[in-house]
């Protein structure tokens, strides 16, 4: 039976590790979180990453903005964020929950690359798809850089790895392909055009799976031996639950009997995906120390 | 044995397409090469540049600045052109051939996005990162689209495909894969750190190589039947020539025994690089003019 990696236990680790950072390095970091709405779901992910600044001391501040705000309101906030000298780093929590039509890769895209620490913006995807993933030329992708750290808890060689990454996402998938790729394994990329997805899964000795399909990736589609990371999060029927529903992965919970590794799901990638975002902005707000 | 695949004829194909263009919709593109100092081979890619330039009726300015000068005056002269309203392509000839130390990937990204007909800023590789590769959204780097017209050319499909990308380079490999990535190939990036290269090669219906090493890719390695597409261009002794040396690829010349289809070094990629460059530049003058 594969490892459990629990992403809860690794993503402490890293906030004992950020608070020790932030006392000796004498910051103030500050995160501002911009939410147009009030989805249910956009709330419960601000609320995680919101209690998981306050454990290692970073400040945030959250900014609730109606639905009926319009882009070139929304973009007058971004463009005084971005000014603001206290703040270091900015999110726009997705998707928007807006009365009026906004342009997400516009209003993505207008974060200044300097408090970035989604990653998401283009000109930063641009420096992975470059190389530059040493986390100082730009601020490193929170889900794939997530992954890569749960693949690194294996102790599992990365350089000269099969990897395959299951999606293709600007959030996910491609990002991760990226990391993958200059860490030196040798990566391929499947999505919803490919063909014998099975076969190609079963090449991989490390697998990450980012396609929001539950329990899309069987047992017999890999490799015994296999670090299996999953990244799908999504809600079944479950009539034994209060809620009527449960969480679920993109993997069928037997791949742990042939993998040697797996994530859970809930529990794995997604506490990892809030430990890095707040390591971005922790870093962020220590780069402009060392600046000003 | 393999249909060889003349870079240089589809090259003049597009040469007419773009002058028929050009006239149509009424435009007068310009190309301004940037070259510092004088090294013999910028020299001659030069040539082919404004050769193919001038064939098609784009105009070419080629600024030859001299091998003293300091990156802050080089800034200057990038900074005049990105504001000049009748230059619409900007390329920067690499390598720089400087007295003083000038930072390549400085001066690549201080290429307005809008003149960036190479297509090798930070900016416009994070928009193929994420999926924009329609051309319109950003310039489609010139070597790796030249691939891609080959690859159409052979009328073989692309999406579904097993594509392999030999090389991760900047300018080739890792643009490459995101093209094929976003036409729906199933691409897997091999570079120096690989292991089990000839296998990897061997199960690609696609296979571009752009390593830099002379005949590396061997007859066994390729999957018969396959598109290979080769973009090494590489010097090698031969006595037998005036010059003491004659140019091949990365891949074998017998590699022709086994694929379907396979370019030729030289007159295969190159020719086509050279078009893209210019029709990037049509486009942008195109461009320009619909939004004055």
């Amino acid at each position: 039976m594969a490892t459990i990696i629990s992403g809860k236990q690794v993503s402490e680790e890293i906030r004992d590790q950020l608070k020790a950072k932030i006392q000796s390095e004498k910051v103030d970091p500050l995160l501002t979180i911009v939410q147009v709405g009030n989805r249910e779901d956009s709330n419960v992910y601000i609320r995680m990453k919101i209690k998981f600044a306050e454990g290692c001391g970073v400040k945030t501040d959250h900014l609730r903005l109606d639905r009926t705000i319009k882009e070139d309101e929304l973009i007058k906030v971004i463009d005084s964020l971005n000014k603001s000298s206290n703040v270091h780093g900015i999110i726009v929590q997705l998707p928007f929950d807006s009365e009026h039509p906004i342009d997400t890769n516009k209003i993505c895209n207008l974060v200044s690359p300097l408090k970035d620490v989604d990653g998401l913006s283009d000109l930063n995807a641009g420096k992975l798809l470059h190389g530059q993933v040493d986390g100082q030329s730009c601020f490193l992708p929170c889900t794939p850089n997530g992954c890569l750290q749960l693949i690194r808890k294996t102790g599992r060689k990365i350089e000269g790895a099969r990897a395959v990454v299951l999606g293709r996402s600007k959030i996910v998938g491609s990002p991760m392909a990226q990391l993958l790729i200059w860490n030196h394994a040798t990566v391929t990329i499947l999505h919803s055009k490919s063909q014998n997805i099975p076969d190609i899964c079963r090449e991989a000795d490390i697998l990450v799976v980012a396609i929001g399909r539950a329990g899309y990736v069987k047992k017999d589609w890999v490799k015994p031996g296999a670090v299996v990371i999953d990244c799908g999060i999504n809600a079944i029927p479950d009539a034994t639950k209060k809620s009527g529903q449960r969480l679920v992965g993109d993997v069928e919970a037997n791949v742990a009997e042939v993998a040697a590794f797996m994530t859970p799901v809930p529990g794995g990638v997604g506490p990892l995906t809030v430990a890095m975002l707040i390591s971005n902005t922790v870093d962020s707000a220590i780069r402009f120390k060392n600046q000003s």
